[in-house]
């Protein structure tokens, strides 16, 4: 049952939830289908992965919980966290500015635009954002930091500019949440200084994705204040989130946190990426964005573009003059190693 | 990993959603987790699940759309159907009422409470909310009607009463949605003289329940209106719904719907709930309502509740005097024959 | 220029905002109208408005915010109260459940509705409501009380029911919200035993009706929880009520609550209802609800109704059978004497 | 009751609402407050105030709404016009995004920010906006495109300028939208070379400020199409913009469109800023953006700005450098020739 119908079918590179689930997660579903459980997320599955994720968190007093998207993920954070009149400060590149049909401002909050430095935000656009919105009660209140890690164009937060950013909340009484789709992907980047622990310390709330990291679908977020977390079902409840049978989201999480695999599976991930990427450069051409993750993004001629296309399907990201155009290149913990070389190769073949 | 920690576990008739998916159905996600697919719905399980339901309905033009949870396909179907001002009319049981923690509300939209009768509206009572609400513009305006099949008390509606409550909307320029989390044990019903064509003739837009009748997630919406097709999909979008593997929903719709399954499955069910409610006369107890689907609502005395607690999960729905209480009873696809007899036995042993 | 084109100018009982405003009001209006000032309430005019009303409440320390119109004044404390998952307790005659067009349910929140015991809220139908919506996180939660005093149907709160009502909400952590667009008629009812800081005291939120009670435009909010009434001034902006220039409700209700004004316009306008429901009483009919305030529910018969039409405009409320209606009859401040007189006349001349 | 307890009161240039309603429309409130009237815009005033802006429009058939503030204008208008997906293009520089303290996202919808020029859009920058937003449904839909005239900066379109915009909506589908707090200056600027018809034939739906051109509050929405005028009430009504005393509004406007008042009263704010702005320059300098109509941004140096704060009051718009601001003054119908010209001697004074 092939999804494209093209004579020969084409790898893909589009994005990184192109595959189904890791036979790991997929065998941990099929063991959890047999009992009766308790409905929504009071199964024995989500218990057992709220308690292993707690302790990859190295804290028990922290609540959990599973929802099935990104998107949900998001909305139902900012929903929770924030009063009518209050807004939210992110980066114009962010998913929830971009990618996410409006799904905030659906829910009433508005959404100041920051002008990112490679993907991310800093104490200082921050600052600048609060400056300019003071003009109260004209203005909506500035009170949600929306940070992504890894962000949009899979570049990461330090551990230094992740302390400077929580201060700078935390002179402004700014609650920071961070969209965790790629922490996996982040934290296991060879230019990463951090642990969850410290992204627990770091934020307010969070989410660790499931979805493009091994699992067929389902969001963990992690909740540190007590009396949000005491009320926060309710609000998975009305967005649509809670799942009668989460038991299948508890299932793949008890297995992504069971001992490491949440995190080998992204840097699996983010080894392909490091290969497309240094193939791309070996053959001279560059890279838009630093190569942090598992997002490459290479500037290539429309010629060579065009070649690849033949065989692999990917994201043209935006033109560049009129010879060259930025791709978008994603991988997995499925990537196949044959398929990066091959298409690492045709890059050199036509640099030759 | 026992859910209940009971010395002896107990079982549950608790609800239609404590099983995992059907066995065909859990194969269906194995044998589509393996190939690269297409976000969002775009996948090729999505498309055969979508082609065979169509072929159910007996109609190629209508949008079909998988959404995780029953809560979801609610809030959305509603959502993209009303303008701000608009109001639904539903029975004041009715899940959107009384399980869905003001998810219609939250965007934006009044709901007319109508006392049912059996569960169920009838044209007279939407009439006499439409009578009820004629102040403009001091009045939100009525402009559809949620009806549940089969109510959430386990009754369902005929023919004949939905061609009364199609004309009344007609007369009355209303939408007319229909709620089918459980429309397979409605349709499967002893009692019923609808097939899924009628519903589709009969309504404006319904949706089709995955959860509770063999999958592990997953609800169809069926959207007959094309321009609200057109656009449906912004809505799933911006309600956190879309998930980026829809294929998992897609296997588990296109197994449901490759042959009857789905409706056996129900069927099923529905004999299980027949054999409790045929007991539990024989025993010489009342039913509340009749016994027409999965659901029992069975009156007992208080002792012989105690006794079959020890060992039975169910809800206790509503005391009756001093020494009796109404208990619901919900059986599936899944439960077990020997357990049905089990319960029986003890009903009739107290009633000796 | 008149606004009913009928040969001879009925007069009209339907409402209590037919008239413009009290003559004093238009003076305060009108010498308030030439000096530069702040704008959006910071102007002199309202400083001294809620200096006055302060005065009379026997409270410094509490906020009080104008808005122009009783439906804003209810949307506005409704959200400012409450977060996206909690919900309003209401009787189902509610003004906002049944005369502002689903303005909660547009800033998302569901209202229970409770049937009425003339016209009000008992502890016995507000804790019955709560035990109701228990079931979390699968219904909102409940966590404001909107009571009227007077109530749609004219009738009014004693203390005792106000302490008790208090006293039921400080048990289940209910807010308890009043909308006073009648207080005054209330309060200057010969049935009230309350003053005004009895109403501060026993309730958390609270608005006094200017529209309904001599000015042209207004109500008046008092807040008094400190940390509300510190960002109460968003929400009036959010919902497009703070006006630029709010000295034309701060020069009214400044002059209203100079003296005891407020409360002498409403006195006035109880009189007529009592003089109006006597004549009906002496007649021999009866009245519908109790007449406490300024509003009367007499039950007349249809060919008296069609005859008082003639001279008169009212508002028929329902039908009684196949030969009576019940009337409502408002007053006001403004009311002439002559046309109760010549009203009563009527219906006694058709009594004999 | 002076409102600035400086020593010597200071003259006030800060907005265009500082004063109360001019005489002539005070007088019309007070001719209009006697007779009774049915609520809710339903009265003889609004009639007849709707019937003379029709004859300025040259048209008919057209809905005409007056609502108390700007922001409530916006909202409703907005709401009115949009299904939940959809997404509204502005200049950041607009009212919606900079002070409403987010009323638009409260209704749901996303504000799509467009780098002004001049305080204005182009048909290029608005076709930037949709090819920028294109990637459906993970984005919101662009559906409406608000536009200020004059602009927040005192900036107008020109006739070819707004045929240009209507031209790239027309393509586009989309709804423009005018917001016309100020729409007396712009069409009454020297620069213009537009009539009331032709703002009715280039847009979709607009609004006529009062609040900034002599009323003491209200706005005149004007809606185009039939079906949205013919449900346009409820909108007003469920954002608590329905005044049940709408006399008020309707007074006040049939005065200012009785003759040309209200574009007299417009020529005249005009009149003063050219004032204002022509001495700033003969002192040598700068004006920050053209002085088109009541807005004047001046550029002085810090100690000039420092003297003339003793006597007047203005908004210090923004730093440039150490040594210069940007101070913006606004004029209207209602300024004294007598501290403009006393102003202007003071800035050329220490030009000298």
């Amino acid at each position: 049952m092939p999804s494209f119908t093209s004579p020969m079918p084409r790898y893909s590179f589009l994005d990184d939830y192109s595959e189904g689930a890791h036979p790991a997660l997929l065998k941990a579903i099929i063991s959890g289908n047999t009992s009766q459980e308790a409905g929504y997320g009071g199964d024995a599955y989500c218990d057992l992965a709220r308690q292993r994720i707690r302790q990859h968190l190295g804290r028990e007093d922290v609540g959990i919980f599973f929802v099935p998207s990104g998107t949900s993920a998001n909305a139902i954070s900012i929903a929770a966290c924030l009063r009518p009149h209050e807004a939210v400060i992110a980066a114009s590149s962010g998913h929830i500015v971009t990618r996410e049909t409006g799904a905030v401002e659906a829910s009433g909050h508005k959404i100041i635009n920051v002008v990112p430095i490679e993907g991310k935000l800093t104490p200082q656009t921050i600052q600048r954002a609060m400056d300019d919105n003071w003009h109260f009660p004209h203005m909506a209140k500035p009170r949600l930091v929306y940070i992504s890690n890894a962000t949009e164009i899979g570049t990461i937060y330090t551990r230094d500019e992740l302390v400077a950013i929580k201060e700078v909340c935390r002179a402004n009484q700014l609650i920071l949440f961070l969209d965790g789709a790629r922490i996996g992907t982040a934290l296991a980047s060879k230019a990463n200084d951090m642990t969850l622990p410290d992204i627990l310390e770091l934020t307010d709330i969070f989410w660790i994705g499931g979805t493009k990291n091994g699992a067929l679908l389902g969001e963990a977020v992690v909740v540190k204040d007590a009396r949000l977390a005491s009320e926060f079902e309710f609000y998975v409840k009305q967005h649509g989130s809670l799942l009668a049978k989460s038991r299948i989201m508890g299932a793949q999480f008890a297995e992504l946190f069971k001992d490491d695999l949440y995190f080998d599976l992204a840097r699996q991930a983010n080894l392909c990426a490091e290969t497309l990427s240094g193939g791309v450069a070996a053959a001279g051409f560059s890279v838009y964005a630093a190569t942090e993750t598992n997002q490459v993004f290479a500037v290539l001629p429309l010629g060579l573009i065009k070649i690849l296309q033949e065989q692999f399907i990917f994201y043209v990201w935006e033109k560049r003059g009129d010879d060259e155009a930025v791709v978008r290149l994603l991988t997995t913990w499925a990537t196949e190693v044959a398929e990066v070389e091959k298409f690492v190769k045709l890059v050199q073949s036509w640099s030759k």
